[in-house]
């Protein structure tokens, strides 16, 4: 990427996608719109500009603003034309190292909670199910859902993860599956639909997801459908916990349904899927031509389906209460 | 299809699905079967051998053993062997009669449902979501989801069909969405992931699903995703309606979860997706090689979260009391 619009084009085809990932793009596309200033730019003018384009890009993931405002500021304080680059850059490398630093943590955490969850299973493999990819594809490094997931692996507690594909775009089936087969963690693919036969018949012991942005009380949006997996896993009694790092966290709202803007994307994501045929990739029309279609990117999973969250600084309840407490210095 | 073979590898690889057309498709092949009885054949034997191979191709749905078992009782009536052929094309015949006169009867009912419904809208579109494929492709005609469409549509009622794509083998993509688009219904084709979401923006005012095996305490067994639109429908007081005729009905059990047998299918179904490409129908693979599939056919929605269930007797609410009243003759 060599331009902010390069990085936006980025973010928005999701090439670079999950929520502390565009964070950290979004903040290395401020970089770039710095290494355009010359002489005739309005420099306070063109950055602002640049800051609110990247983050129009994609509205759901609150670490994107976080991020690009965390370096606007930064910028805003320097008041040297010469030095704003490298203060750009070492804006965004500070967000990186936060971000693997806060995933490490949340593997901490969660590890801990795997490991009380395994020794209920008596030597049984720990079944673990996931939604879209949380994974280091989607986080710098470590991943959230995944951080735990690789650190149990490691120390050999057994564990199976049911990987829902995640349509439309398949994060689950394309990124998920590709990242637990490298580490060698065992792994079933499954539709989307399946999770809930799944945990009727108990063969779920816990889910765990990421999140886009979780509100000041626990509300989590999150890949469209996991709301549908917070409902089965309340029905059926599977513990549900959101990890993600505090950066997805948007303390100024409240109330997920109404004050979190969901993306809607081309339709063309849903009426075609691409995968691999005779070696290469391509793409196929599963529909009759012309049908209409609509492609939510999001939904909200209520806090009240939520039986915990594991950010950097441990594991609290999905309630206001409990975050503020955790949160005390960043609540609003 | 020219033996009991090709009915078996029709219903097996759902070139024929759909509960009502499973049953009569499995008739047919017991008509088939009579056509292979040469003097030296046990045609007791034969023909009981061939119900019990038909009705073990698909083991959900209970409309196949039903009508399998319908026609050879005729068959077991039928002392001479010249008759047998004439007899079970008799029996699979009426069989496609009597499920076309439900599917109307269900037609007609739920059109009074969708009339009440549509006048709380003020004119604006009914907005039904519905799962996989319901419509005459499963029923031989009218369907049993689509009859009150088509119905509500002819009348001029404004209608739109929120279609969920229906993973992994996508009959709503394919089937449902191009049954509407013939008809001239409005409609929209989603991820099955979506609905939750729809159902949180208030954005869809009735669901309307079909059953491969409904039990004598209104559970509905039907394509794997249904129960978790159950949950997202209770969880948002949207009414939730299951379509099918009475030959769907199990009245000999009570509990759906530990009572019914939920297919297994092909991973492959899970790994691969076929659509169109270039004008020809191809398929990708949408995962890494080797990932590990799994692939349940249906899924248990208990009675509590329906609003009711349509028949061709009428709508009554999906409890054991209810149904008893409905159906007294047929009660076990």
């Amino acid at each position: 990427m060599r331009s902010v619009d390069d990085v936006y084009e980025a973010i928005e085809n999701m090439t670079v996608r999950g929520a502390p990932l565009i964070g950290a793009a979004g903040a290395f596309g401020l970089y770039l719109a710095t290494l355009e200033i010359t002489s005739q730019t309005n420099i306070r003018e063109h950055l602002s500009n640049a800051a609110r384009y990247l983050i129009s890009c994609r509205p759901t993931a609150v670490n994107l603003s976080w991020a690009v405002n965390y370096a606007l500021e930064k910028l805003n304080r320097d008041h040297s034309p010469a030095s704003l680059s490298g203060t750009a850059l070492d804006a965004a490398l500070e967000i990186c190292e936060m971000e693997k630093e806060y995933c490490r943590q949340i593997g901490n955490h969660g590890l801990k909670l795997i490991e009380s969850l395994s020794e209920k299973k008596g030597g049984a493999p720990l079944n673990i199910l996931t939604h879209c990819n949380a994974g280091w594809l989607a986080t710098i490094d470590y991943g959230t859902v995944t951080a735990p997931i690789y650190l149990a692996h490691d120390k050999g507690i057994p564990l199976h993860i049911w990987v829902d594909e995640t349509r439309p775009r398949n994060q689950g089936a394309k990124l998920t599956a590709w990242e637990l087969g490298e580490y060698g963690v065992p792994h079933t693919l499954i539709p989307d639909n399946t999770g809930g036969h799944l945990m009727q018949q108990k063969m779920v012991d816990v889910v765990f997801i990421g999140s886009d942005r979780t509100t000041g009380s626990g509300d989590v949006a999150n890949k469209i459908g996991t709301y549908l997996k917070g409902l089965a896993a309340f029905d059926n009694n599977v513990p549900f916990y959101a990890l993600f790092p505090s950066t997805s966290i948007d303390f100024s709202i409240r109330d997920g349904i109404s004050e979190i803007a969901i993306e809607e994307r081309d339709p063309e994501e849903v009426t075609t899927i691409s995968g691999f045929a005779n070696g290469i990739i391509e793409s196929v029309r599963i529909c009759p031509e012309n049908t209409a279609a609509a492609n939510y990117g999001f939904d909200i999973t209520p806090a009240r389906l939520i039986t915990g969250l594991i950010t950097e600084r441990g594991i609290c309840k999905a309630t206001e209460k409990e975050i503020k407490k955790m949160f005390s210095d960043k609540f609003k």
